[in-house]
């Protein structure tokens, strides 16, 4: 059983060195074009899929829509699902990594960044970076909403998604896709892998190469790896 | 109640002259402006969607995905079924229609073009262009894959998927958008209007350009219109 796993491409905030979060920022040109040559590195490792799961941020679909058309896949199911989103900073999504360490110091922005259990200040609610406040979440139970997250909340977000819902895709044999972000892959990688609360924080997954885990019939990993040039 | 029904923009082989049915082409430049016309349209007349339907054929999903992009939804749920896909055209498929019209007399293109139930040649079980044998229609029945069709069939490949599928969501009140085909936007038009079996024939939909259709509490259509320029 396999699985791909792959992180958008750069966005147009990462360029910036900006704090994204759930702010729905587009790829940029080398983000296109890193999820081209994914796409074209698993077609010609004749890799292919039943299924596809993606969060409900652009950056994640279109890099997956552009993996989906290199590889001639485009009529497959697309699943998309906020429980994939990336981490949700809160009130320093927007704000430049830069200018934030200027008003918080640098010691502060390395804590909400590297510490497992800490968040970022909350949005308020009525802000309209508010998920509750967005239409893309209008249909979410606004007590499932975050107003900001420590990487502990995101965990417990994405793996029971993964656990009930692509797990048992896998399970059923079907090759599955996931298009996500550097936290909730993070997520992932903790559960697959058993990575302690402090040696996740500096797990770092690189931007539109795809990542394959290989997984035993009880679902333990037994290898994985990044598919590169 | 509101429906919006997009016939796909302009693909390679409607500007070549080519019949097309199931194969598997894109759009051309000129479609995807057109897509992109229709989704700003869309949004600069306040429409907005809760659920997209289209065929499996990718120059109606990618005419879904243009038009959703403009209009910010690109997180809504995409369903792909090939109960929406193009009347299927037999042995005529890739044939130039010039070309046809040499090998089988004017008379007999017209014939296939312009009847009701007469099909085209079928295909051959065997043959490559056959949906059995390509990957997009594995998980389908064999049974229910066309070797060729009569505007007929299509009419009953269509109708019942919308009857059983998207007319509960519009139903329930949800902002539907369909992305389809010449053909398979006939059937639904003839369904929704109560066109006879000839005049259905000559009822031609534009590429690229929204059709509106309101529905009164019964689910007779009330009105419906372009959404010009």
């Amino acid at each position: 059983m396999k699985l791909v796993i792959i992180r958008h491409g750069e966005s147009l905030w990462n360029k910036k060195n900006l704090f994204t979060g759930w702010t729905d920022v587009e790829l940029s040109n080398q983000g296109i074009n890193e999820a081209k040559q994914a796409g074209q590195r698993l077609l010609d490792q004749n890799f292919s899929f039943d299924i596809a799961y993606t969060s409900t941020l652009k950056r994640a679909i279109h890099t997956l829509d552009i993996i989906l058309n290199e590889m001639n896949l485009v009529y497959i199911p697309v699943i998309k699902d906020y429980h994939l989103n990336e981490r949700h900073y809160g009130a320093l999504q927007g704000l430049n990594k830069q200018e934030t360490a200027e008003k918080y110091g640098d010691e502060q922005v390395l804590i909400w960044r590297r510490s497992f259990d800490v968040k970022p200040p909350a949005l308020t609610m009525d802000d309209p970076r508010a998920p509750r406040n967005q239409s893309a979440y209008q249909r979410i139970d606004e007590h499932e909403l975050p107003l900001t997250e420590s990487l502990k909340e995101t965990i417990q977000r994405v793996v029971p998604y993964f656990e009930s819902t692509i797990k048992p895709q896998i399970i059923a044999g079907e090759n599955v896709i996931i298009a996500a972000h550097g936290n909730s892959i993070r997520a992932l990688m903790k559960y697959f892998l058993k990575i302690s609360d402090t040696d996740i924080i500096s797990l770092n997954i690189p931007t539109g190469v795809p990542l394959i885990i290989e997984f035993d019939e009880n679902f333990n990993v037994i290898n994985h790896h990044y598919l590169d040039a």
